[in-house]
């Protein structure tokens, strides 16, 4: 039961975008830029997403390390095996030395900003990694410590069925956040 | 040294707005809607912003902790007094009964979301809390639970002179979050 009354039918944030649209618009402005668009970033979607995903799967946050690792293996053409080895083990996983050292970053960050030190920042520069790079890592992870609270402070409704998060993933990766959430029958 | 190459003259967060402007534009709207709007709260701007600074004091982060507090004082018609009382023991300072159990709810989200139990808010309910000052509540400790983590993640300078963050104080409690910040001689 979530802590305020908030439409029914709609899961995790969905439900706090439909209780509130005032703060929805900016939210879904910034996931827009930060995880979907092609011309913000040169991080590729499906890097963002794991980004995204990883950093919700260490807050422990149901309802969004399942959604984002959905919209994550829909970005990466499928491959639910490479999300799920990110999600266990970023540094055994088939990733790029790059994404590896951004994404202990997003560990660091996941804990505090200060625990970023300069050597995490200097192994990613010396995988190749960007400013742009090293900058949208950290508020990709920062902006998941957001979701993450957002959606478990206020105790949201997280489906256990994994063809959910399927549907939401498939839905996000082709369409971005700017398109209406669908309802989705509640158990 | 930040860990990026950031615009000089701007501290904090104002270097990553100007460095970043697409990830700028929402997430200012969502302080001028989340802290200063009049509209979207009924909590007041000046308990939304001990919010903010409580939650970056948490985090030990000195530029969001000095940049909001100086904000929450100008709100609350000068009293730094109050402010210093929030942030250094809310259960002793001179706030509502109601604004105590906010602020434990902050205290929670800072953590993690999931720390918040149906206690937390049954005991902001009995002082009064709305389901909408609940919802502000959460959503703002989230919020700067981002903010601090985008200002320490990438190191960015946090002034020492308290002058500075007062300016900045006096700015923002006046003209909000959408107007252009200003340089600031770095020393």
């Amino acid at each position: 039961m979530p802590y305020i009354a908030l439409p029914e039918g709609f899961p995790g944030i969905r439900s706090l975008f439909m209780y509130s649209p005032d703060t929805a618009k900016p939210l879904n402005d910034l996931v827009q830029t930060l995880l979907h668009d092609p011309a913000t970033s040169t991080l590729t979607p499906g890097e963002r997403e794991l980004i995204a995903a990883y950093t919700s799967s260490l807050n422990e946050c149901k309802y969004c390390a399942n959604t984002h690792g959905a919209i994550a293996k829909y970005q990466l053409n499928g491959d639910g095996d490479l999300v799920k080895g990110v999600m266990t083990d970023p540094s055994a996983a088939d990733i790029s030395p790059k994404l590896k050292t951004l994404l202990n970053i997003a560990a660091k960050v996941q804990k505090s900003g200060r625990d970023v030190t300069p050597e995490d920042i200097d192994a990613a520069r010396k995988e190749g990694a960007t400013d742009r790079e090293i900058h949208d890592t950290v508020l990709i992870a920062a902006a998941f410590c957001l979701f993450n609270r957002y959606v478990d402070g206020l105790g949201t409704w997280a489906p256990d069925d994994p063809a959910i998060y399927d549907a939401i993933g498939k839905q996000r990766a082709s369409e971005g956040y700017l398109t209406k959430p669908f309802k989705i029958a509640q158990p």
